[in-house]
């Protein structure tokens, strides 16, 4: 699925752009069962934004699709990297407990 | 509109203000529905410190305009800058979720 | 699916037992777009209690059913009714915003 | 404006439904300047449900209607009721504070 | 002070307004320092409502006037029921703590 | 020690003053280790009120006083109902946890 | 094990004794897994109270026994029950979530 | 009006005092209506402490002059500066909502 | 007990991952009592993660053990070093309270 | 009084450990009534690490003394640095409120 971006309305000023979606899930490989978490993006843009409508129906691609903890959030940081060429992203991962054990994942790409 | 402001009455040590408005709304130029959010501005003042009562005006001309997430942050950021001259100013716009998705924009400017 | 129970271990005594479930979601039939919510149910049992993880895997039927709020709350009741045959019991429902707007729904059998 | 319903899916069973909406706003009819206020109905349903959609397109035509407190929450009221008749009604509002003073009305219909 | 009223928008229907002042102060008589608290109306309005404007004057009386915990109380109940004969009003204050002990009084009046 | 009471500002009237102490300490008899708790007194008053400020040095009276919680409450109760016979009192006492355990002691009075 | 009582202080007055341990465990017997959760124990005493030392070890005695949410509440209260013949006397038990859904149980005993 | 003082106890060792004031009131000079705030003071302290009675007393003298919230800081920090001679010294003022706008003042003092 | 681990699937990419643990029990030495804490375990994996429900089985192996505060951070942090081999990696306990003192123990590692 | 301390079980490793004490009480030495606050104690140990039950009963020695905020911080400071030799210790004591302002003391020793 393709992520659909807008030009950056100020591409000379750096500043920050966050979007936390607490209705993230997906299904876990193992045992099949869905994990529920917060997915944060937190990114300087650089020459294009996410789309916001777009980013919410990646991540419904997400609902039914078998991915590990540690996956999810580079594969996240991945497909966003690639699709607006940020000039730094962050991609936060916090799942609800499993067997009583909250995780927090959280990725950092940097512009080279 | 003008945006009124009255001499720093301490311009010789650097100090910061901030205003901080949970009652902002403006109008989502996509689907011509509200948005809601709360502004905040910090800034270190230089000569001249932004009127409290005209900076609330000011925002109220956003009610009815349609402007998108990322160009209200940048937009207030240039008109209070070009009102009161700062040292430094940071403008935070969080919104409430659309979509289930709550986004912040932060943008800062800095006196060369 | 059916909805294993075991029996009430003091059926000769009116306690309540309640079970609380905030990863519930469902579809919404007109968009297609995912709901969220916590489920609550709350009863005193009859001869037999509904046993807690056919009751998770009951939850997880709904994932990619669509079904309007009101119908999963009174679904939801007329299920659990049926599979352990309670002297009480009330279902709630409490979802995220959609547009904006929280909603609650609940509802409650009484044995006759 | 209409406020579109729906057949209530079980009319045998008296249950509640409760709708919260944070983002309310009108205009202060004295001071032409913006209310905020979070809107709860809180009903139990006759033949008909109130549409969720069509509630939040009713709510959004008092965003530039001059209207007091204890007018909004009858008014709010009286619409609800005319439009689904329902065996009872609670319609509370909770404004944010002005000249740092909060207000809450809250109005209860009872079917005759 | 007088204490301007309005007329009830609904009279025929019984309903309850509530006003929420954190911003009171008065002055304790005995050590002539000041007191801080919540005063708390909730009332159901008779023929008028209380302005809004006007309370908050009214509260202003008490600034710089000495007067006890008890005192004040009862004397807010007794002045806005003379001001606007409501069917029944309560009045609770909640002081901030003195000497590490924090107070609420309260009182009801209801229409004989 | 002695409670000073002072007359009831308004006897006719029935109303409730709550005095909230989250800082008394006792001693506990069998080890010998302090006890940290929150007193609550609520009651209606009869021809008299407590004085706050000797309420104050009443608590201070157990500070090195050794009392099991049960009788500590008991105890409160039984002094302040005859310092000032009021129509009804409840006496509550919040414990910190000992040996991770909370505990609450609350008991009432009513005026035959 | 028996479980210590001491002599009611003030048998002719009711009074309630709440007892609140939120470090309760014992061991779920199909997963052999442990469960973790928050026992309260709400009373009016009879002619003894329950010694909160011997409450704290009687719960010990459940650190490693295998045994299901519904029958650890029953178990509780009959074993309370018997030790002090309270008038009345209320079980809660609430647990951490297991596969993501929280579970409270309560029963009620009154003296015939 | 004199803010006493009293030695450093262990003047030898750098360490900060934080004096936080939540009952703070003043007059707006424009409206003529009080404004509440927080004030906090944090300073590292020279040869002399400021005596905390000597604190409330001072800012007792602001309940009823007019000042605006910028000048109050910078006021109030002077005043301190002059009095102990910190070496390091942060004012800090939090003031509840005006027109729904919450604003906060920072003055930082460093010894030259 | 071997503590599983699996391959980290983006080894090139530093990132890290957080797992909290609010159910971990022991048991004091001393007073063979059972201590109940958080531990949070933090890392930025190098070849291999640690697999989520080993993590658990190795935490239940404390669950009768006799081991002090210091002891336990030190021992978890040696062992999931040993087992993974991280570039960094931070072990906290916090403690809920003992004798009234809550206590917090934290240990780093650093790959040399 | 000696304050126990134990060899610290890894002293090659710099770790910190922190003890929060919410139920410390002393006495001011002005007016004779008791001050309550939390004292944070948060050091990295050197050879030996400070006994629980020993830091327990240092503290309990201040319940009866007269000693001001800013001497009660250096005090502790003093003795607990005497006692085991730290790398680096902070302690922080946060009093109730008095006269309506909450004061925060905080002292660090770093060994030379």
């Amino acid at each position: 699925m393709e992520l659909e971006t807008f030009p950056n309305p100020r591409p000379e000023r750096p500043y920050t752009i966050t979007h936390i979606n607490p209705e993230f899930t997906s299904v876990c490989p193992k045992t099949g069962l869905p994990d529920f978490g917060t997915i944060t993006v937190k990114y300087i843009p650089g020459a294009t934004c996410i789309e916001l409508k777009a980013l919410k129906y990646y991540y419904l691609d997400f609902r039914n699709r078998g991915i590990f903890y540690e996956a999810v959030t580079n594969a996240i940081l991945d497909d966003l990297v690639a699709a607006c060429d940020p000039v730094e992203m962050t991609v936060t991962a916090e799942w609800k407990a499993r067997g009583g054990i909250h995780s927090v994942i959280e990725a950092t790409y940097r512009r080279p």
